[in-house]
């Protein structure tokens, strides 16, 4: 294997990873899967227990299906991840995202980082009202 | 001015500083201020200018009010910021955020943190899909 | 030793330890170490290395000193290392940073952190006239 | 629009942008507008909101010009936006800057996010002579 | 609830937090869990789905368990989580890690976040030997 | 010189930067030197400074070679830095690490990252037993 790792596409794939490929698309109602798995599936372990928790944690719940991708962009956007911008942007577009939402999005990220480096450098006490 | 900044308490502040102060109050209809806000009031340029952001930023647009403060949150969570959190989490909290919702919200945050690393570390190509 | 190492004090130190010491006393024209270097001290291979770094970067050079520990703090507030903000901000103070310059750095990091976080979550292209 | 934001010409945008556009030139006394600012012009709100920050953060204060820049390029090579270093690095060669001074800044972004690490990780106690 | 979740001690646990925390024991063969699961336990869900992660990762595999818990320990020195540390830290110490590895540890996280800066910065490009 | 550094080969290098060269092809036994110091070549202090750091912190002590590389990998991978994980992913697999170490380090970095979140978001209490 080379040190970096190409996409195992589907007719490649061993059973086990098919199967994983197999519920992805069944799960989102597509027929393909995305580079991220398929750069994953040369680990067959890590591709099934990040699929898992991906399914658990993007799944049905308290917060709607759109806020939760919204929330995976807000925070890949501000660790700088482009893939996962572009992957789960696609996603929260698919979902009803805006134009106009994904601005808003980006500026409170912009912000939030602004504010939490103010806050931390200067050390600021935690209100006894938040606590 | 010792190292570490003390709050700047309404009734020892600048005209300049209370007129921040009080639009703080006025728009959040409450009757205090947080110490973040007091904190930066030693430099009253950036005490108007980052109020100005926030009440722009923040204030009514195509995402409801407690989608924002949940963005919010979730940047803070993944930067570490311990007083953005405790703020912002009550004020997500004011506008309806549920325990349940906001243990879902950390999920994902942890989550995307680590599917951030993993994406970048292996360096996979964006899909033209996502183009 | 426990988990977390206590200062190693000069009284205590070993002769390499010392000579560590008494250089950052010298070069620095000060009667006392400060915390970080009595932690290191654990390590004596680890003190001379970084005092080492320290001594060089930080010396006379194409910057001046002032310029030097504006920079050191503004990487320190930006990763939020309170300890390192405290330590180059009193060193800074000790060279002729006022107050009002310190806001004025602590301004440009919030907002480089904002503007670094669009930039990045945006994929702008550099321009051909930077390159 | 694609997910990809593309940059929005002078002769395409509308009158609002390009104010800004007509602004960031006159003040900095060029005949072209960088691909930031263009990528930001599909949200006009935040085009204008942002150039306001810049302006005011980055105008005449108590730091000289050169090392407001200086400080905008160690914050942005510590967060590794390729971009903000080539723009800001740009405008600091402008401002002065030499190669010499760039190569003693990357120093010391290298030399603080180390220290950073271990004080961060030794937990170390600020010294009573920083308070 | 307040909004800093309280750890969850065993007596007044639901059996499905039990059930964890008794799993938890029982693989590490000690009589009591640490804060981090107890904290956890407001989100049951959470709690089952982390230490399932843990578990598979951290279990027997390629790399020896002690090889494992340097790993876990340095990325969360790289990122300034202290309780990471503290525990992982323990962990390891258990495993056989001496003072003197950790300090080796230390020095190679710090080093890197400067060399990862530099790198970053400078913007070099990647070797066709490392392809 | 242009704003992007370009690598300095061996035939143009300066002596004292040659002698380098020399020292690190030596150290390693290879007959090339990798891009990493062909950029900071420019600036031969730097040059001198960080491979005198590499070269005691990456050399023999108490962790072996294998352990030391790979921990440089985790913290390059969490940092995101591509050059890094390239760079000493290659000198890892020379010293003996397998694909499937690698997958099991990596697995490392992302639930470090994940749980590194979820206990600083929560600010989760140091155990006395870890003190």
């Amino acid at each position: 294997m080379s040190a970096k790792r190409r996409p195992v596409e589907y007719h490649e794939a061993t059973p086990e990873v098919r199967a994983v490929y197999d519920d992805i698309m069944a799960t989102r109602k597509t027929d393909w899967v995305n580079n991220f798995w398929k750069v994953l599936a040369h680990d067959p372990q890590t591709l099934k227990r990040i699929w898992a928790n991906i399914k658990q944690v993007m799944g049905p719940g308290a917060l709607d299906p759109l806020t939760k991708e919204l929330l995976y962009v807000a925070v890949s956007a501000s660790n700088g991840c482009r893939y996962c911008i572009a992957s789960h942007g696609a996603a929260a577009r698919t979902k009803g995202m805006t134009e106009v939402q994904y601005s808003e999005l980006l500026a409170i990220v912009g912000l939030a980082n602004e504010t939490n480096r103010l806050v931390t450098a200067l050390d600021v006490a935690v209100d006894p009202q938040f606590l």
